[in-house]
């Protein structure tokens, strides 16, 4: 990772070299202090405080409890300046800068301070024509690879038994994440009203605990596609070993190769994956696979407004991906003939399924680190606790929108049985 | 309204004068025959038959039960067929083409026989920039007039006693309209998470009765717009009568003049007035007027796709109104700092309204003709069966949409207190 200056705690004063004489070093300190306020203006004057290597600290200073950001040295500094989104995530991984305290907590008031709502930037504008919109199979195909082919055991570190990668649904906020993931699981399939005997295509099914489910209490039979090797590996082992294998069909191929006729379509946690401008050509899709009086859900993440994604989450964590705003989703619905029946937000329910998350990680770093490096878990751990304060702060949303065909009248009357006491998924259409 | 074939039942052969030798008289049927079938084509060869003056019958004879269309004499198929979408309304009211049969069922046929997904035609598309997408408020005003202001009486014939004018809610399919109307009423306020000693306004308060109903129910001081000068006599008056004038303040201006901050907005049947390149604007409203923890609720006739309203009720009946798509919507709320938290379509809601509606207006319509004249009675009778067979085909939608302001966390944690058996509003945030 090239040469870096590691530190645990605060930075003693004068441990950068700083060179040329007295004056020249306080005018140059001054610019830099000058450059940090401006800095600090430009995202919205968070009330935060840095601490600088020279041990002068600036920012805001009336709650001295707030977490710190620790700057290790003037080129550091001057990175961050230079591209804040990006060289954030870099400096961090690298220890040349460093929070005090609750990191989740710190960039929480980072992103709240941003100014809402949020108009592009001139480089946001600039750079927008240069963003993939799209995902061709090969790209998609190298951007799941690059996330969820690291290895089984690494998330088996963190995630619930299951594997369920993607929001949990609490309908008590104090579930474990076990339960939670389960709840999701049976929430979604109350959503679809699935019965016994019908049939599903699930595109884009992790480690296919969904599909596994859906078949074991609900009786239907599941065809689910994903490209990453690694988790169909894990679903397949998973399907012999419950008996699901005559009932849940594990494909290993691109959702573009679905083809058929289904009762259902469900798709949870993939729609972040795939490019904008191939949101027609998946409702097109849809539209063609699903029976005359078929159910669909989509659960993805998304944005209250259109925005690009972080770039060094892109750059090092998801690929390609891309958190839609509604109306963005909509270009998959409307101009193919379906019918939106409910769109619910589960952005409080993300952020505490990461909470969950972030703490198993934490608990787990030592093994994370023997299986990768030091570098990788702060990578991570970063990622994490800045989803966790991107939903919390409303940066990100979860949605959840189910549909219909356009003009299919065999469909809920209302939503009263998804909340019956009972639990019972035989919903009457 | 001119002169016109009036008729009652199929018109004998012969009644309309032809003209012309015996020759003539046969090649201009043929021709008419193959206008018509190319007619029926472009809308899709909707499993219907027409029955011509002459006595002679075209289109699908598979099901005669099937409700059929009676054209009365030879302009008025020429007319029809020049612009099918806006003479159907005009002919039908004055008595030139005539439905056999239940009206709603041969609309419904028509419609759902429709190609979908729609494509605008090239009419359509050149229409298009012509098209008002703006109501500034002296239009607002006049549109406002023009169907509102027609009389207290009239609407007391048919709608329910609060006079409650937009979609109820059947929690139970069975219930009368009444209880729907106080259930809709009700579950808005649900949605809401009205608590005793909040403040909300109301942007198109219709009667007043959802104004009136959050103050004596939900103990909330409530400021509520509307131009329409006879809907808000009639609210003020029931102010008076249930001793709420110190809670409900009713207020004649446009909604663009609200000020103020307030703990909830609701606007209830309103969007639909609003110009499409309004939006932004209204939306900007409501970003100040909402308290920091406030909650909103909008509820709107939608489409699954964006399309102009139809000509004819443009004209005859909502003059610049746009039952906007998801994605229009979202017009709203992107840009202007709000998170949606929950959408509900309840279109099936609104096809059950509309029968209760339709029902009561065939009850009421020798009233209605006394009110006005026969051909009012037959508008009114075609724009109410052509809303409900809209609703039940699927080309309208109603959506309910719930948010926030963004990055707001005192929002709900789940939708499971909307759904409590006892039904109470006094839901924990």
């Amino acid at each position: 990772m090239g040469a870096h200056t590691s530190f645990e705690g605060p930075p003693q004063a004068g441990t950068a070299p700083t060179g040329g004489s007295e004056p020249e070093r306080a005018f140059s300190l001054a610019a830099e202090r000058l450059l940090l306020g401006r800095m600090l203006a430009s995202v919205g004057n968070p009330p935060l405080r840095v601490l600088l290597w020279d041990g002068q600290e600036i920012g805001d200073s009336a709650n001295p409890q707030a977490p710190r950001l620790v700057i290790a040295d003037r080129a550091a500094l001057l990175k961050l300046m230079a591209d804040p989104e990006y060289r954030f995530g870099e400096l961090y991984v690298t220890r040349r800068i460093d929070v005090q305290g609750d990191l989740c907590e710190f960039l929480e008031i980072l992103f709240r301070a941003l100014p809402r709502p949020r108009t592009m930037g001139m480089k946001e504008r600039l750079l927008a024509p240069l963003r993939v919109r799209r995902n061709p199979p090969q790209r998609a195909l190298e951007n799941i690879h690059h996330h969820y082919d690291i290895g089984n055991p690494f998330y088996r570190l963190w995630l619930d038994p299951q594997l369920v990668y993607t929001c949990a649904y609490f309908a008590d906020p104090q579930a474990t994440l076990e339960q939670a993931q389960i709840g999701k699981m049976d929430y979604i399939c109350r959503k679809l009203r699935l019965r016994p005997g019908e049939t599903v295509v699930e595109a884009g099914c992790g480690w296919g605990a969904l599909a596994l489910h859906m078949a074991r209490h609900h009786g239907v039979r599941v065809r689910a596609y994903n490209l990453s090797g690694e988790q169909l590996e894990h679903a397949r082992a998973q399907a012999r070993e419950q008996g699901l294998q005559d009932r849940v069909e594990f494909v290993q191929r691109d959702y573009r190769t679905i083809d058929g006729r289904f009762d259902a379509f469900v798709s949870v946690g993939m729609l972040e994956h795939v490019g904008l401008d191939d949101y027609a050509e998946l409702g097109a899709l849809i539209h063609r696979c699903l029976a005359p009086q078929g159910r669909g859900l989509i659960h993805s993440i998304g944005r209250d407004q259109a925005g690009s994604m972080n770039a060094w989450i892109e750059r090092h964590i998801f690929p390609g991906a891309c958190p839609p705003s509604l109306s963005q989703m909509m270009t998959l619905f409307e101009p193919n003939g379906l019918s939106v029946l409910d769109v619910e937000n589960l952005r409080l329910h993300y952020a505490r399924t990461l909470e969950h998350w972030l703490s198993r990680f934490d608990a787990a770093s030592a093994q994370v680190q023997q299986l990768f490096d030091a570098d990788f878990v702060r990578t991570w751990r970063l990622y994490l606790a800045g989803s966790l304060a991107s939903f919390r702060a409303g940066d990100l949303q979860l949605y959840q929108v189910a549909f219909s065909r356009n003009g299919c009248n065999h469909i809920p009357w209302s939503r009263h049985d998804l909340y019956a006491t009972n639990g019972s998924a035989d919903a009457t259409l």
